[in-house]
């Protein structure tokens, strides 16, 4: 059992938690609890540290006590785990994850793709949420512009819930160059706009869909959204001015989700 | 200037950022930046803070000086504000507020009610969300059971972006009686469960219609999902078991908005 907090492996977990680089250059991210080490790839998971006790919680869950076993793990003491983990209350297994890698080439590799393009999202929360409301509407992959705050923070990766490893991404260095590949392979784009002269449900969504998600406070730049085929608008009532980027993106996607069903 | 972090007045606000209970007492809570500054009615406004320098950069804003000159305020300087904000990269404008008060029968008194029902939401986040995008969507109000996170938290405020000052809502002590007094009064009440025979948009919310969401990990209690009228379900593509608390009910009172303007 690891007992010191200045052990090697130790040591690198923390600066991982909070140094995106040194997760970037190492090519892994971090997963803390038992629902994302169950959903994490067998095959991609690294390293496993389970706390001292965490073991015994997992008593009734055979399946999760064989991966553990076919992975391999540590296990830490409590004062030092704590000291690994990005949460207050840690549930006592944190692994390290090989990142998944995609080619854009994947995201459009069907007839009617459903992609979301995030200009630049700054919420890790919001980030999260897209990708796993993403997976409940069935979305193709969502394109990362470099201005987009790190897929692999662990704050994304918690809200993620485990779609991180089943919802498609590339992260773009040129955006404008991206959106401008996709609609030459049909795509459609559209952004959420306030001159958007339809609400988002007169716009036929049920052929190749991208929709364009800029950044909290500011929005889409003029320059993304010049790239968009349609301005739609989301109906607001009071005083509203704008809602919340991972509820905006939620309601485009499953407004294209419902007409997809409906075919 | 107050250069004091030992000053009463600051340390009273450093004590309302932190303690729920205070806050109640004193039958306050705490807005910061401009935009919430904006946004709140005048005669709610008890106390008003300015860091050093904020006020220049209200040049150009003339209404916001006239609403601030006639509110009054206090200048602090920069470290004191830090000391009393909640936040790392501090506007410079923190304001004491009044609580709004309302009685449910404020939230019922419309011929067709349309309700968020809160059993006991845990993130400040969601809750802040969801009354934003509440408001957006045209809902009466919304009911909090008392397991569901203080409204009144800094946390919340910021999420709302203003709508905190808007959208009626009542915290109660006793969730089933309330919800049934608002079916007594007509409305109908729906619950997102994964045993629902129907998806939310197979229904009809253009009558009086209550949404109940539980909590983000747990969902709602069997006996507040024992008072729906109806079990709707929201499609979920992939692996997702299910869907953010504020998405899900993005989803729900939007799904309503779009019926009610379809009338």
């Amino acid at each position: 059992m690891i007992t010191s907090s200045s052990n090697t492996k130790v040591k690198q977990v923390v600066r991982w938690q909070n140094k995106a680089r040194e997760r970037r250059e190492a090519g892994i991210f971090l997963t803390e609890g038992f629902k994302l080490f169950r959903e994490a790839p067998e095959e991609s998971i690294r390293e496993a540290y389970l706390s001292e006790g965490a073991l015994e919680r997992l008593e009734t869950e055979r399946n999760l006590k064989e991966k553990l076993n076919r992975v391999g793990y540590e296990t830490v003491s409590g004062e030092v785990f704590q000291k690994m983990s990005d949460t207050n209350a840690p549930q006592g297994i944190l692994c390290v994850v090989r990142r998944p890698e995609y080619e854009l080439d994947q995201l459009l590799n069907t007839p009617t793709p459903l992609l979301v393009v995030l200009e630049n999202l700054q919420d890790p929360g919001n980030l999260g949420t897209i990708l796993r409301t993403g997976e409940g509407a069935g979305i193709t992959g969502v394109i990362l512009g470099r201005e987009t705050v790190d897929i692999f923070s662990p704050k994304t990766i918690r809200a993620t819930m485990g779609s991180i490893f089943r919802v498609p991404f590339v992260c773009v260095e040129d955006l404008v160059q991206t959106i401008e590949t996709i609609r030459k392979r049909g795509v459609q784009t559209y952004a959420a706009h306030l001159s958007g002269r339809s609400y988002y449900d007169g716009f036929s969504f049920q052929g190749g869909t991208a929709f364009l998600i800029g950044n909290e406070g500011k929005g889409l730049s003029a320059e993304i959204t010049a790239l968009a085929d349609g301005l739609l608008r989301i109906p607001m009532e009071g005083r509203v001015e704008s809602l919340n980027a991972a509820v905006a993106a939620a309601l485009l996607i499953y407004e294209a989700h419902r007409q997809r069903q409906a075919e």
